[in-house]
Protein backbone atom coordinates (compact mmCIF):
# COMPACT_ATOMS: atom_id res chain seq x y z
CA UNK A 1 0.00 0.00 0.00
CA UNK A 2 1.33 3.68 -0.84
CA UNK A 3 2.62 5.71 2.40
CA UNK A 4 0.65 8.55 3.19
CA UNK A 5 3.77 10.74 1.88
CA UNK A 6 3.12 8.84 -1.36
CA UNK A 7 -0.54 9.96 -1.33
CA UNK A 8 0.38 13.50 -0.02
CA UNK A 9 2.94 13.55 -2.77
CA UNK A 10 1.40 12.13 -6.01
CA UNK A 11 -1.68 14.65 -5.19
CA UNK A 12 0.63 17.86 -4.43
CA UNK A 13 1.98 17.09 -7.77
CA UNK A 14 -0.53 16.58 -9.80
CA UNK A 15 -1.62 20.35 -9.02
CA UNK A 16 2.39 21.44 -9.81
CA UNK A 17 1.73 19.42 -12.77
CA UNK A 18 -1.25 21.32 -13.68
CA UNK A 19 -0.06 24.97 -12.52
CA UNK A 20 2.64 24.27 -15.22
CA UNK A 21 0.73 22.71 -17.41
CA UNK A 22 2.98 19.90 -17.70
CA UNK A 23 1.03 17.09 -19.46
CA UNK A 24 3.80 14.64 -19.23
CA UNK A 25 4.66 15.21 -15.58
CA UNK A 26 0.78 14.79 -14.99
CA UNK A 27 -0.22 11.34 -16.99
CA UNK A 28 3.45 9.90 -15.11
CA UNK A 29 1.47 10.08 -11.93
CA UNK A 30 -1.62 8.18 -13.65
CA UNK A 31 -0.97 4.25 -14.02
CA UNK A 32 -1.97 2.19 -17.37
CA UNK A 33 -5.59 1.91 -17.53
CA UNK A 34 -6.19 4.47 -15.26
CA UNK A 35 -10.04 6.44 -15.63
CA UNK A 36 -10.99 10.11 -15.11
CA UNK A 37 -14.52 11.10 -14.83
CA UNK A 38 -14.12 15.11 -14.74
CA UNK A 39 -16.34 15.96 -13.35
CA UNK A 40 -18.88 13.42 -11.88
CA UNK A 41 -21.67 12.75 -13.99
CA UNK A 42 -20.17 13.50 -17.73
CA UNK A 43 -18.31 10.62 -18.53
CA UNK A 44 -15.88 8.05 -17.23
CA UNK A 45 -12.39 8.65 -19.83
CA UNK A 46 -9.55 7.02 -20.20
CA UNK A 47 -6.57 8.99 -18.46
CA UNK A 48 -4.34 9.60 -21.22
CA UNK A 49 -6.43 11.32 -23.47
CA UNK A 50 -8.44 12.67 -20.92
CA UNK A 51 -5.53 14.29 -19.22
CA UNK A 52 -4.35 15.74 -22.49
CA UNK A 53 -7.86 17.20 -23.54
CA UNK A 54 -7.49 18.82 -20.00
CA UNK A 55 -4.56 20.32 -20.25
CA UNK A 56 -4.86 21.22 -23.86
CA UNK A 57 -8.33 23.10 -23.54
CA UNK A 58 -6.60 25.46 -19.85
CA UNK A 59 -5.87 29.03 -21.00
CA UNK A 60 -2.59 30.30 -20.46
CA UNK A 61 -2.01 31.30 -17.13
CA UNK A 62 -4.70 29.41 -15.04
CA UNK A 63 -3.83 28.26 -11.73
CA UNK A 64 -5.00 25.87 -9.40
CA UNK A 65 -4.35 26.42 -5.74
CA UNK A 66 -5.20 24.13 -2.49
CA UNK A 67 -8.38 25.57 -0.54
CA UNK A 68 -7.11 23.01 2.82
CA UNK A 69 -4.80 20.62 3.55
CA UNK A 70 -5.13 17.47 0.96
CA UNK A 71 -6.60 14.80 2.82
CA UNK A 72 -5.71 10.71 2.59
CA UNK A 73 -7.20 7.91 4.12
CA UNK A 74 -6.50 4.63 5.90
CA UNK A 75 -6.50 3.07 2.14
CA UNK A 76 -5.39 4.03 -1.51
CA UNK A 77 -7.49 6.93 -1.82
CA UNK A 78 -7.16 10.60 -1.02
CA UNK A 79 -8.62 13.96 -1.62
CA UNK A 80 -8.33 17.33 -2.04
CA UNK A 81 -10.17 20.41 -2.29
CA UNK A 82 -9.29 23.20 -4.45
CA UNK A 83 -9.78 26.02 -6.17
CA UNK A 84 -8.90 26.92 -10.27
CA UNK A 85 -8.50 30.13 -11.18
CA UNK A 86 -8.57 30.95 -14.96
CA UNK A 87 -10.31 33.38 -17.67
CA UNK A 88 -12.80 32.74 -20.59
CA UNK A 89 -12.45 35.43 -23.16
CA UNK A 90 -10.71 38.02 -20.99
CA UNK A 91 -13.52 37.68 -17.83
CA UNK A 92 -12.36 35.95 -14.88
CA UNK A 93 -13.33 32.12 -13.94
CA UNK A 94 -13.09 30.33 -10.87
CA UNK A 95 -14.16 26.35 -10.48
CA UNK A 96 -13.97 24.94 -6.59
CA UNK A 97 -13.21 21.10 -7.13
CA UNK A 98 -12.84 18.08 -4.66
CA UNK A 99 -11.02 15.80 -7.13
CA UNK A 100 -10.86 11.92 -5.13
CA UNK A 101 -8.29 9.77 -6.17
CA UNK A 102 -7.76 6.15 -6.27
CA UNK A 103 -4.21 4.59 -6.08
CA UNK A 104 -2.36 1.30 -6.95
CA UNK A 105 -0.10 -0.84 -4.87
CA UNK A 106 2.62 1.37 -6.56
CA UNK A 107 1.56 4.74 -6.02
CA UNK A 108 -0.01 5.65 -9.25
CA UNK A 109 -2.90 6.95 -9.88
CA UNK A 110 -6.15 4.58 -11.32
CA UNK A 111 -9.07 6.93 -10.57
CA UNK A 112 -10.02 10.33 -10.60
CA UNK A 113 -13.11 11.79 -9.97
CA UNK A 114 -13.60 15.66 -9.97
CA UNK A 115 -17.07 16.41 -7.63
CA UNK A 116 -17.79 19.92 -9.05
CA UNK A 117 -21.33 21.22 -9.78
CA UNK A 118 -22.80 24.06 -12.08
CA UNK A 119 -22.86 26.04 -8.61
CA UNK A 120 -19.55 26.04 -8.17
CA UNK A 121 -18.38 27.87 -10.90
CA UNK A 122 -17.87 31.39 -10.48
CA UNK A 123 -17.19 34.01 -13.42
CA UNK A 124 -16.96 38.15 -13.50
CA UNK A 125 -18.91 39.56 -10.39
CA UNK A 126 -19.91 36.41 -9.03
CA UNK A 127 -16.53 35.81 -7.91
CA UNK A 128 -16.24 35.73 -3.85
CA UNK A 129 -20.01 35.33 -3.89
CA UNK A 130 -21.29 32.91 -1.42
CA UNK B 1 -31.36 12.82 -9.85
CA UNK B 2 -31.75 15.44 -6.86
CA UNK B 3 -31.04 18.93 -7.88
CA UNK B 4 -28.06 20.58 -6.90
CA UNK B 5 -29.90 22.66 -4.23
CA UNK B 6 -31.00 19.08 -2.67
CA UNK B 7 -27.37 18.07 -2.49
CA UNK B 8 -26.27 21.16 -0.56
CA UNK B 9 -29.45 21.02 1.68
CA UNK B 10 -28.33 17.22 2.74
CA UNK B 11 -24.95 18.00 2.93
CA UNK B 12 -25.19 21.50 5.07
CA UNK B 13 -28.14 19.37 7.01
CA UNK B 14 -25.37 16.44 7.73
CA UNK B 15 -23.32 18.81 9.09
CA UNK B 16 -25.65 20.95 11.01
CA UNK B 17 -27.19 17.86 12.85
CA UNK B 18 -23.71 16.78 14.01
CA UNK B 19 -23.29 20.26 15.76
CA UNK B 20 -26.26 19.29 17.30
CA UNK B 21 -25.31 15.80 17.83
CA UNK B 22 -28.71 15.01 16.60
CA UNK B 23 -28.62 11.74 15.73
CA UNK B 24 -32.00 10.93 14.46
CA UNK B 25 -31.97 14.05 12.22
CA UNK B 26 -28.87 12.39 10.58
CA UNK B 27 -30.66 9.08 9.78
CA UNK B 28 -33.41 10.77 8.18
CA UNK B 29 -30.94 12.11 5.74
CA UNK B 30 -29.97 8.81 4.66
CA UNK B 31 -31.48 5.49 2.17
CA UNK B 32 -32.86 2.41 3.59
CA UNK B 33 -29.65 0.12 3.00
CA UNK B 34 -27.30 3.14 2.98
CA UNK B 35 -23.26 2.80 4.11
CA UNK B 36 -21.11 4.52 5.81
CA UNK B 37 -16.87 3.92 5.44
CA UNK B 38 -15.24 6.18 8.02
CA UNK B 39 -12.48 6.45 7.28
CA UNK B 40 -11.94 4.96 4.11
CA UNK B 41 -9.90 2.15 4.75
CA UNK B 42 -11.53 0.90 8.21
CA UNK B 43 -14.36 -1.25 7.07
CA UNK B 44 -17.57 -0.47 5.27
CA UNK B 45 -20.91 -0.52 7.97
CA UNK B 46 -24.10 0.26 7.66
CA UNK B 47 -25.13 3.54 7.94
CA UNK B 48 -27.58 3.38 10.92
CA UNK B 49 -25.38 1.04 13.57
CA UNK B 50 -21.80 3.29 12.04
CA UNK B 51 -23.92 7.16 12.43
CA UNK B 52 -25.42 6.17 15.70
CA UNK B 53 -21.73 4.65 17.26
CA UNK B 54 -20.32 7.26 15.57
CA UNK B 55 -22.41 10.36 17.11
CA UNK B 56 -22.65 8.35 20.92
CA UNK B 57 -18.24 8.75 20.63
CA UNK B 58 -18.58 12.55 20.26
CA UNK B 59 -17.45 14.41 23.00
CA UNK B 60 -20.08 17.24 24.03
CA UNK B 61 -19.50 20.54 22.38
CA UNK B 62 -17.72 18.70 19.33
CA UNK B 63 -18.11 21.44 16.43
CA UNK B 64 -18.10 20.43 12.40
CA UNK B 65 -17.54 23.58 10.36
CA UNK B 66 -16.80 23.46 6.38
CA UNK B 67 -13.67 24.65 5.19
CA UNK B 68 -14.40 25.75 1.60
CA UNK B 69 -18.12 25.22 -0.50
CA UNK B 70 -19.64 22.25 -0.64
CA UNK B 71 -19.16 20.41 -3.78
CA UNK B 72 -21.90 19.19 -6.25
CA UNK B 73 -21.31 17.55 -9.46
CA UNK B 74 -22.96 16.47 -12.70
CA UNK B 75 -24.66 13.47 -11.01
CA UNK B 76 -25.61 12.46 -7.59
CA UNK B 77 -22.72 12.76 -6.11
CA UNK B 78 -21.38 16.28 -3.88
CA UNK B 79 -18.12 16.01 -1.70
CA UNK B 80 -17.46 18.44 1.34
CA UNK B 81 -14.33 19.20 3.02
CA UNK B 82 -14.72 20.30 7.18
CA UNK B 83 -12.64 20.24 10.36
CA UNK B 84 -13.87 18.73 13.10
CA UNK B 85 -12.94 20.22 16.42
CA UNK B 86 -13.33 18.38 19.33
CA UNK B 87 -10.92 17.29 23.06
CA UNK B 88 -9.97 14.33 24.55
CA UNK B 89 -9.14 13.48 27.55
CA UNK B 90 -8.77 17.95 27.86
CA UNK B 91 -6.83 17.63 24.97
CA UNK B 92 -7.98 19.77 22.01
CA UNK B 93 -7.72 17.59 18.92
CA UNK B 94 -8.59 18.44 15.02
CA UNK B 95 -9.40 16.19 12.12
CA UNK B 96 -9.66 17.66 8.40
CA UNK B 97 -12.10 15.51 6.99
CA UNK B 98 -13.43 14.96 2.83
CA UNK B 99 -16.85 13.46 2.94
CA UNK B 100 -18.41 11.79 -0.28
CA UNK B 101 -21.80 10.82 -0.52
CA UNK B 102 -23.43 9.24 -3.49
CA UNK B 103 -27.02 9.89 -3.41
CA UNK B 104 -30.35 7.90 -4.41
CA UNK B 105 -33.36 9.72 -7.12
CA UNK B 106 -34.81 10.57 -3.87
CA UNK B 107 -31.78 12.71 -2.66
CA UNK B 108 -31.60 10.44 0.30
CA UNK B 109 -27.51 9.38 1.10
CA UNK B 110 -26.89 5.77 -0.31
CA UNK B 111 -23.19 6.19 0.56
CA UNK B 112 -20.53 7.99 2.58
CA UNK B 113 -17.10 7.86 2.64
CA UNK B 114 -14.88 9.89 4.95
CA UNK B 115 -11.39 10.90 3.82
CA UNK B 116 -8.89 11.33 6.48
CA UNK B 117 -5.21 9.94 7.51
CA UNK B 118 -2.94 10.18 10.65
CA UNK B 119 -1.35 13.03 9.03
CA UNK B 120 -5.06 14.95 9.03
CA UNK B 121 -4.93 14.71 12.79
CA UNK B 122 -3.69 17.34 15.06
CA UNK B 123 -3.98 17.49 18.87
CA UNK B 124 -2.81 19.85 21.39
CA UNK B 125 0.82 22.02 20.29
CA UNK B 126 0.16 20.52 16.66
CA UNK B 127 -3.02 22.15 15.47
CA UNK B 128 -2.46 25.15 13.38
CA UNK B 129 0.75 23.32 11.85
CA UNK B 130 1.36 22.37 8.87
Amino acid sequence: MPSEEQLHAAMQGYLDALNRADVEAITSLFADGATIEDPVGTGVHPAAEGLARLVGALPTGSTFTLDTPIRTSHANGAAMAFTVRTAVEGVPVEIHSIDVMQFDEAGLITQMRAYYGPSNLRSGDSIGAA
